[in-house]
Formats: structure tokens, sequence, C-alpha cells
């Protein structure tokens, strides 16, 4: 994966391209035959004025005639391409697959960037067209959990606190700096009780995993394996789904992850969670079964989701601390898994990680994409 | 599918909806579980400010919690989504799954929505910097092209006169007019040699299918079966392409769709092709090998390609008649192809028609999806 964060260097393409070659490089096969490009892309019509991603990085990359094209999903782009292209080989049509996720947001002004995500992932007649914003909304959700299960705002800071952490640990990640809870918790207001730590920056960035099938996989590297992936999706607008104190798309995603690999959310050793905003943390904790419901925060506070606690979560940094370029996030969350489940994580290694998931989601768990992957 | 044309009275997802609705309907199954909707769509973000029409159109059709994404190949989306959750049906991820192919144009004015065309599908520093558009681009092969195989303007319009004519058989086509020979060949010049009529025109659409899996189809309709599907990949800048006076990608995806469903070009009974422009027509039936190189234009002179011809090509009326509303396109092929197929074609049946051919692509032929179906 490319550095996340603030890439003026680097266009849109030119962090596909860094990030594809960088995992075609680190496959380390000379002959290797890519049949398919995916590319997932939250809105590069919107930022960049650019669509086509799929053939214009299947050429860059020198893959072709490969089939290329582009799969969005607001900001679960890049476990939907994740999914295609895994469905493609293990359905037996492909043998080699590269699915890159890429986002390029920070040369634009934040308020114009706010209003393409409110567009893209709140409801434009329930939600947008009454000033609802991704952090507002999110800020509305968190003062109702929060209050249901008796949580302060010093819970949401923690989270922050965490992920800033584990994010020094990780060169790829947009921040470098850890913060103290004093900090998080004095941070500026955004949308009351959501303060500025509490929110995934807006970030450019890349990140990109070669899948191969079983047979074609060479034995040089230490593999990584797909075991199942679920998908949900739940109504757009927040306030007319079913539940209101859990995200119900991530526990379906997840039901069918773990029904797929036979494996229980016990089995995880490490776990990156869609982040986006500090409270989504803690609730997916409990809704994909790592904790009991309303028991995510203590988890947390005891330290249980501690790079070395019981079920660590996020130890890239997450959404928060490695940064956020939307159609990127769910391949970095893949890239992360691998290299933990390879032992290849450096500084924030989970010692005898073997089985991960991702959780990935578009909107506020709007359409959810769940990845259970296993280390050899 | 939708009537394409301008339809003011339809925003984009409410065109989605309809044409979804349609196929569900049309299935005839009360009790239907759809596990996924795949919307293939080319340029929602720039045209109407909008993502995220995997979810919402999923919603909006009733059809939660099923899977939902968008997939953007610019005007070979909705094949492409066909492609997905082909592979997701036949590979056994899924049993059912919904294709929408959508896109709303008209609104913009006409240089605006050529622009943005032209940024999503010519090369940004190799032809759209230069003032390449998609009409100029078409311009320069067909000039090409017909000095090398002795074609005259005459070829040209012959194309849109036969389509304009299969068109008024089609109740959903943009126009619902013929054109006489004489006013295809006298009609306002857009690019030298092409003329208005030779272009395919803006419009707004939707197209849907409904794929089942054979245990789960019942039998209570025709079924059609895709025997074999290809996708293939060329550069972007046309200049750059190895062969001037084919569309390799088109030769590449014909050839692996063939060589999956074990066919021949021999062995198709109505065809519909990617006709932009109408040279493209011509080229595409040598390239899928329906003629041999050269022989286009005369097998079309010589009524080879008429509903009542050897080789039918576009009885729907094509790109060019029944219009183009991007990303509906490639599913629009199909919707036709499968009404072929069933003997619902109504004044345009093409008689005994059991197996046919579809060819959508993204650009100048950039990338290319060709389907092979059969009928029961």
């Amino acid at each position: 994966m490319t550095k996340f964060g603030k890439r003026e260097d680097k266009g849109l393409i030119e962090l596909a391209v860094e990030a594809g070659l960088g995992a075609l490089n680190d496959s380390g096969q000379k002959e290797l035959k890519v049949d398919a490009v995916y590319v997932g892309n939250a809105a590069s019509g919107q930022f960049c004025g650019m669509e086509n991603l799929g053939p214009i990085v299947a050429e860059q990359l020198g893959l072709l005639p490969c089939e290329a094209e582009k799969i969005e999903n607001t900001t679960a782009s890049g476990s939907c391409a994740l999914k295609e292209a895994y469905r493609a080989i293990a359905g037996g049509f492909l043998d080699c697959a590269l699915v890159v996720g890429v986002e390029k947001m920070t040369h634009l002004p934040t308020e114009d960037v706010t209003k393409i995500i409110a567009a893209a992932m709140t409801h434009p007649t329930g939600e947008t067209v009454h000033g609802v914003t991704m952090p507002s909304l999110a800020a509305m959700f968190s003062r109702k959990y929060m209050e249901k299960f008796d949580l302060s705002t010093r819970h949401l800071a923690l989270v922050a606190v965490k992920n800033h952490g584990n994010a020094t640990l990780n060169p790829y990640a947009h921040f470098q700096k850890k913060i103290t809870l004093e900090e998080a918790m004095s941070s500026r207001i955004v949308a009351d009780p959501i303060r500025v730590t509490d929110c995934a920056p807006i970030s450019d960035g890349a990140a990109a995993v070669l899948l191969q099938s079983e047979e074609t996989a060479p034995p040089t590297k230490p593999t990584v394996m797909i075991l199942g992936m679920g998908h949900s999706t739940d109504r757009q607008m927040f306030y007319q789904r079913a539940e209101e104190f859990e995200i119900t798309a991530v526990k379906e995603a997840g039901l069918k992850a773990f029904h797929d690999s036979g494996l229980a959310p016990s089995d995880i050793d490490v776990a990156e969670l869609h982040d986006a905003f500090t409270v989504l943390e803690i609730v997916e904790s409990e809704d994909l079964g790592f904790f009991p419901k309303g028991q995510g925060a203590r988890a947390l506070e005891d330290g249980l989701t501690q790079i070395t606690g019981e079920m660590p979560i996020n130890t890239s940094g997450g959404l928060k601390g490695r940064g956020h370029p939307l159609g990127a996030t769910g391949v970095a969350q893949i890239v992360e898994l691998v290299w933990q489940l390879r032992g290849q994580a450096g500084q924030r290694q989970v010692h005898g990680a073997r089985r991960a998931l991702a959780c990935n989601f578009a909107g506020l768990g709007n359409s959810v994409v769940a990845t259970v992957l296993q280390g050899s």
C-alpha cells in the first residue's frame, strides 16, 4: 500500500499504480499472468472528474489484455472489489486477479469533500436535504448509543488514543503522532458529542492485494486464505432501520462470513474494523460477536483491544489513525491482516496471529462486507 | 426495460427501479429471494452527483438485506455487472441476482455530456488534452477504415437506416422514426466523415435482467442460458494499439465467449453489437467472425444483417436507434436477445432464433465484453 495522507505528490492513477506495483512485486513471480484488475473506488467522478479506472490502471501496470473494471459501494468499494475477485477465482473463472482500492480527496476543500460524501452516503430526501452529513449522523447515533449503554465521551476518546498509538507503529498510516486522553477529550467539537479526534481524516491513498487460486499460487510466500465473506445491506436512512443500538448489516455480514469459514468470533486473533467514527469500533466489536452487547466499551477500557490484548482491533491504526481514502480502506484492512498473518507487521505484530477478520462498510453501516482470513 | 430517450419524467433511481421491477414481475415468482443487486452505471457521479446506486436500488425494490453494489466500466458497465452476477451464480455463491443498467444524461447540456464522456473514455494526456472527443476519435477511425476497405459514407448511412428502421419496431427505442438513405447522407456533419445520423444519441434509460441458478429457476418461462462470456482490455489511446483496422479486444472477447460456449460465429442466429458510431457495427461484425475482414460492409449492403437476413444485427435498433444510456446499454442488449430467444420480439422477431451474441464495449473498444446466450 501507499503511504496514506495528504499526497500532493501523486494523482489518483499514480497512487493506484504504486500500490498495484507493490502487490505485484511482493508476489515475487516473474512470469505472472494477471487475469483481471478490480479497482475499488468510491467517487472518482466527483473527486477527480475521472471514470474508467479499471482499464487505465490495468494498462499502466502492463497487465493488458486482462479484464478490468471498477467497483463502487461508497466506503465499502474496496471490499466489494475483493469479493468479486475472490468469487471469480474461487468459482474457477480466473486464476489470478489484482484488487486495488484507491481514493484521491485532499486536493478539494473540506467543505466540498463533506458535501460529496454526504450526497453519496446519506439519503437525498430523508437525510441530506435536512442538512445531515456523516459526522452529524454519527453524532446522533453516538449520543443514543452512549445513553443506552452508559458510555461517556471518555470511551470514544479511548478508541482514538489507541488507534493513534497503533498508527505510530505503521509507517503507511496518515497520522504518525500519539495523542493523549486529555488531548482527545478537549479537541474541537465537530458535531456534539463527536470531536475532531473521533473522526477518520480525509486522506489520499491506495492499497492492493493479489489473489491467486490455490492451484497456481507459488509456495514461496506464507499463504493467506480467504475462508469466508459476508455482504449485507440495510436501509440507507438510519432512522428507518429496525434496530436502534446495533448495526444489523454488520451482524448479518459477520454471521455469513463466520458460517462460510466454519469459525466463531472466538477463533479470531486480530481484526480490522470500520472506525470512521470512534463509536463504530465499539459497536462493531459487539455486533460481530467479539464482546457481548453493551460490553464493547468495557473491553476497550480493560485493554482487550490493544495489540497485546486478547482481541486486538485496528492494529494498523484503523480508519482513525491509518487514514480513510474511501475506496482504499477495505483493501488496506486486508493488507494489514495479511501482514499480521504472515508475521510481517513489525512493531505492531500480534504474536501468533493465525485467523483474522475485516469489517468494511458503506455509510453508517448501510452495506457491510465482512471477510475472514487464515494464515498458513 | 424502460423506454429509452429524453426521460424528463423520471430520475436516475426511478428509471433503475422501473426496469428492476419489470424484470422481477416478468419472472412471475411470488416468493423470490434475490441475493444481490448489481447496478451497471458509467458516470452517475458526474451526471447526477450520486453514488451508492447498488444499496439505493436494492432498498427501493424491497430486496434488502441482499448484497448490492455498482459496477463501472464506462459504456461496458452493464455487461460487466452481468458478468459479476453470472459468475457469482455459476460459481455457486448465490442463487439469484438482479442486474440493472442505468444512466440519466439528458438533463445536462450536450456540451457538458460530451465533456464528461470524453474525460471518461479518451486518454487525459494523450487524447483529451488535444481536443479529442468520442465523435472525433470515431471519425478518424472511420476515415482510416473506409480508405483501407474502400467504403463510402453510403455504407455508414446504411447502418443508420437499418437500425432506425428496426427501432420503429421496438416500443422501448429512443427513436421511433425511419430515416432514408438520402436523409442520412445529408444530415449535419459532426466530425467529418461522421454525420449526426452516424452517432448514437444521448439517452436516459434503464434495463434489467434477473439471473438464477439452473437449480432454482422455475420452469414457467422459456429459459435463456448464458453459455459463455469473454472480457478483454486494450490500450486506451487508440493510436497506440497494435492493430489499425480491427478492434482487438472485440476479437479477444469474442474468441473467449465462443470458446467457453463451445460455439462458432456461424452458430449465432442474432446479435446485438455496440454501434455507438455506425462504422463500429461493420467492424465488429468482422472482428467477431460473422464476416471475413473487409467484407462487413458488403454483407450489410446485401441485406444479410437485416432482421430477415442470414445474420441479423441490432434488431432492437442498436445503440443508434434504441438509444445509448451508457450504463444501461450492455443490459439492454441482453434484454433484446432474451426476448428474441424466447420468441417475444414481436414485429422484429428473428424466426427460430436459438443462439445469440452481445458485444458491449467501453470507449472505442478499450474494454470489451462478449456474451453468448442460448434459448431453450
